[in-house]
């Protein structure tokens, strides 16, 4: 068979698992753009009250057996199908296997009248990469279908140790190197809130299902912005922790031996509580005995109660309102000043962020990945081309074909990539303490408040700059995207411009228009020092509270 | 002038800021191989007395003023300049600078009644490539002679803001890479149990000095074993922590860039109680919001109380006789047997390890630094040549030029060699989990007892096989190297054997003479899991009492 054909026939079986009432009839046409509450017009009360909990009081009413864990897996499974119906955000679904453990975890409860774990019930999907044995792991190469994993990926075990339900693995693109979603397997995954725009990516399946609610927790991973920017586009919360906190071993992934700057696994949710919960739950099983990489730290109380920040009294947030590179939207503009405001009525302090070296950080990012990525790409890839464009293109066009670059640099030369990396990183920590001239607190800047992207979700093709999210993976900054508000038609009105930093930041400003955005969320992020977890998470709750005031 | 002419001129200046009385005169003949005892026949009761106290006695005496830091400056430089007569264990030597920074902390102490920190008053030996301010780091490359550093490395400003005083540096080889000590700058350091042999290295300058008691406390550096290779050599403690523990920014070195098995600082001292006190002192610090790379973790007093093993009861390590490659040489055997008997005595238990692919661990170790390590170090070195081998030379041999190899690999392949690493990284940690079968303590193995080198110290040139260390560098695990005895005459006879691992193997059984090491310290490496720094000192610890316990 061809790669075509292969890729169409895993395609064919994808929902083979799923009881054919699971899936929604009366879809909206496809120039029904915003489907975001369509779900809640075709399930039942008890599955929209079940879908719409937070994941604290699922975890109650679970725990109390209100609701068992098959009803509860059986209602976000309902709206996770409507979710693929509308956005194409899945890949794997796994009926069977996912309800005999949620049955178990109802036995047990019953048997023993104890939860199993932390995370008692709690269906889960995974970024496609996140390895469940058994399963197919494609990342969206054809190459690999028909390959199922041999073992679970560690964040599997523990996350079932936790008494977690993997329910569900979600789209990603090709590679995993884009900022957008979309492979010759699975095809593209849209925007919920307007599916004419990018659901961002690579963990854009996760974007879209969470948003839509259709899973009350996912993990996705972030390289360069692909946990944050689905987060944005599609306005859920989303998290980016430091390097080797969250266990990777077991997952495939890209760019594997690329050490420096590398992937890390981190939440999307609906609410804070679910980051937290999720982070603080798989740092409690001690993942550093099971992947070596992973650092041995326990979560800390004490971090998170803000002990390196004044315990939590005032604090002082910087924003970055640009990167000296692409200004952003006016949305994004107004986000940044709604989260200012918010921010300042509620006691704390704000000032600006000087960016600094941004092209130099992201070019250095960007040299690290191309020293090898090529080499990458088509290694796996074969015979299937990579994908060169993310940009939509008419249905008989042939794909596109990267040119058949020269593999990268050097062993030797990487290395001084690497230096100028490491020299970044210190010049950045100084600048970060410095900033305690500034604060007025005593201490340096507790965290920087900036943009995810210079725009919300663009259009299919058009989400060209990840360098608001990239910047943090090469400084190593643990990131939490928040969601703040939505396009607005007479608020985000164009304001005249007539400089610009390069051309990139023009040919955006030509490109603005609100209509084309309409109904996309916007979002800011929240960035701690490496390895702030505990109080970033803290921090994001702050600032999450300040905005929830603030519109209430 | 010449590299040569530039190299003798830095020599004939280094004892420039010495007091002419404080060198000695009537030196051992240099026949007189073990000279260990020389600088108690030379200097003062006082000085003996001070030289001779361990850290945490130091400290209280220098707290309670009843040493002022002058004095004990003094007393060390003495020793330490006895020292370099002896071995040639120095590089720079800052009288005056370090002499002004004890007057300054006995002025503290005398104005405000308390300590400038816990390192108060204490003098600190530091490897050469540790930078302070004004002084040249050129770790033995004649290139770098003449180019001072304009700023302290991130340690020596947190040491003297712990109040400790650095004093001198101490000699490397050229390159770091190799692990015994010359350069073409300040030549070559011998061990001071036996001259005609090596201290070892990279490191050997501190070994050798703080044998001598030259210091009370030194900084080294282990990238594959330079640390505990001259600690176990010259027969004092020594710690290779995890990678990022410690920070090295604003530190020279080799292979910089080389991210994946990075070098890592660590102390010698003549107790564990200096090992515990710098380790726990510099984590005091918050050392990772000056050096961006360092791990944001304190101190753990749990850690160190054993949580993670029992609270402190009764232990189980497994002892590794040898490591499939080099079977070690009987005062090596003795070391471990004595080990184990001392601890089956103290209650614990001993089971034996298997070793675990050691020579694919060690090949993908030097892979990984073969990858563009000549075009480091020929670069480093222009236009002196890189030294080839360490084996003595007669006076006038033309140095050995390593011949032009080509530069490494691509990045892509090196990428290769990285998942390699990865793997059998996450491979040991199962096997170190799976150990839990085996130990009856319902634990895995707390600790993992081996050899340091297969090998006492050998004479110069014939330290070949640091692969007793580097195998725990490349799995990150963190070792503390104990001395437990010295070569006896009697007890360590060769005994014949017939099968041999390897040619490496049978070469060392066929040179093996105890005659040739007569003096030689005998030493352990005692090896915990990543980042379980606080666990293993707490572990040293126990072996250390009943090594002392079954001695006495």
């Amino acid at each position: 068979m061809s790669w075509q054909e292969i890729a169409a026939e895993k395609k064919a079986h994808q929902l083979d698992s799923v009881p054919k009432e699971w899936l929604a009839s009366g879809l909206p046409s496809t120039n029904d753009l915003n489907i975001i509450e369509f779900p809640r017009t075709v399930l039942s009360p008890l599955d929209i009250e079940i879908t719409e909990s937070t994941v604290s009081s699922l975890l109650s009413q679970l725990a109390e057996g209100k609701w068992s864990a098959v009803q509860v897996t059986t209602s976000f499974y309902k709206r996770a199908i409507i979710a693929q119906q509308l956005t194409n955000c899945l890949t794997e679904i796994f009926v069977d296997r996912a309800l005999s453990r949620a049955k178990e975890l109802d036995e047990h409860l019953e048997k023993t009248g104890t939860v199993a774990g932390p995370l008692h019930g709690l269906p889960i999907s995974l970024k496609d990469q996140i390895s469940i044995k058994g399963i197919d792991s494609t990342m969206g190469y054809v190459s690999w279908i028909g390959k199922p994993a041999e073992k679970n990926s560690v964040l599997v075990d523990i996350l079932e140790s936790l008494g977690a339900v993997p329910f569900v693995k979600t789209n990603v693109v090709q590679t995993l190197m884009w900022v957008e979603t979309v492979n010759n397997i699975f095809g593209r995954t849209s925007n919920p809130y307007n599916r004419s725009l990018t659901s961002g990516g690579s963990s854009g399946g996760e974007g879209a299902l969470v948003a839509l609610k259709g899973s009350p927790l996912g993990v996705g991973s972030d390289m360069g912005g692909s946990i944050r920017i689905p987060s944005a586009f599609c306005g859920v919360y989303g998290f980016r922790p430091s390097f080797h906190r969250v266990p990777y071993a077991g997952c495939v992934n890209s760019l594997e031996g690329e050490d420096a700057v590398v992937s890390v696994l981190g939440p999307h949710c609906n609410s804070l509580d679910g980051i937290k919960l999720f982070y603080k739950s798989v740092l409690s099983k001690d993942p550093w005995l099971k992947d070596p990489l992973v650092i041995r730290k326990r979560w800390s109380e004490e971090e998170y109660n803000l002990v390196d920040h004044g315990n939590g009294g005032q604090l002082c947030f910087a924003i970055m309102w640009d990167n000296g590179l692409v200004v952003p939207d006016p949305p994004i503009k107004r986000g940044l000043e709604m989260t200012k405001n918010a921010l300042l009525a509620a006691g704390h302090k704000v000032i600006d962020w000087t960016p600094y070296k941004q092209a130099e950080i992201t070019e250095t990012l960007q040299a690290i990945w191309d020293s090898g990525s090529y080499e990458d790409f088509r290694r796996a890839a074969a015979p299937e081309p990579v994908i060169e464009s993310m940009r939509l293109l008419p249905e008989d066009t042939p794909l596109q074909i990267r040119p058949d670059k020269p593999s990268g640099m050097t062993a030797f030369d990487l290395w001084q990539v690497h230096k100028k990396r490491r020299d970044l990183r210190q010049e950045h920590a100084q600048l970060w303490e410095d900033s305690v001239s500034k604060t007025g607190t005593g201490r340096p800047v507790d965290a920087i408040i900036c943009p995810a992207a210079p725009y919300v979700a663009p259009p299919h093709g058009f989400c060209t700059t990840p360098k608001y999210t990239m910047t943090f993976n090469l400084l190593d900054y643990p990131a939490m995207v928040i969601p703040v508000s939505h396009v607005d038609q007479q608020l985000d009105v164009k304001q005249p411009r007539s400089e610009f930093y390069t051309q990139d930041d023009r040919e955006g400003y030509e490109r603005y228009d609100p209509k084309i955005h309409e109904h996309a969320p916007i979002a800011i992020q929240v960035v701690g020092r490496t390895m702030e977890e505990e109080a970033v998470i803290a921090m994001s709750e702050v600032v999450d509270r300040a905005l929830k005031a603030a519109n209430a």
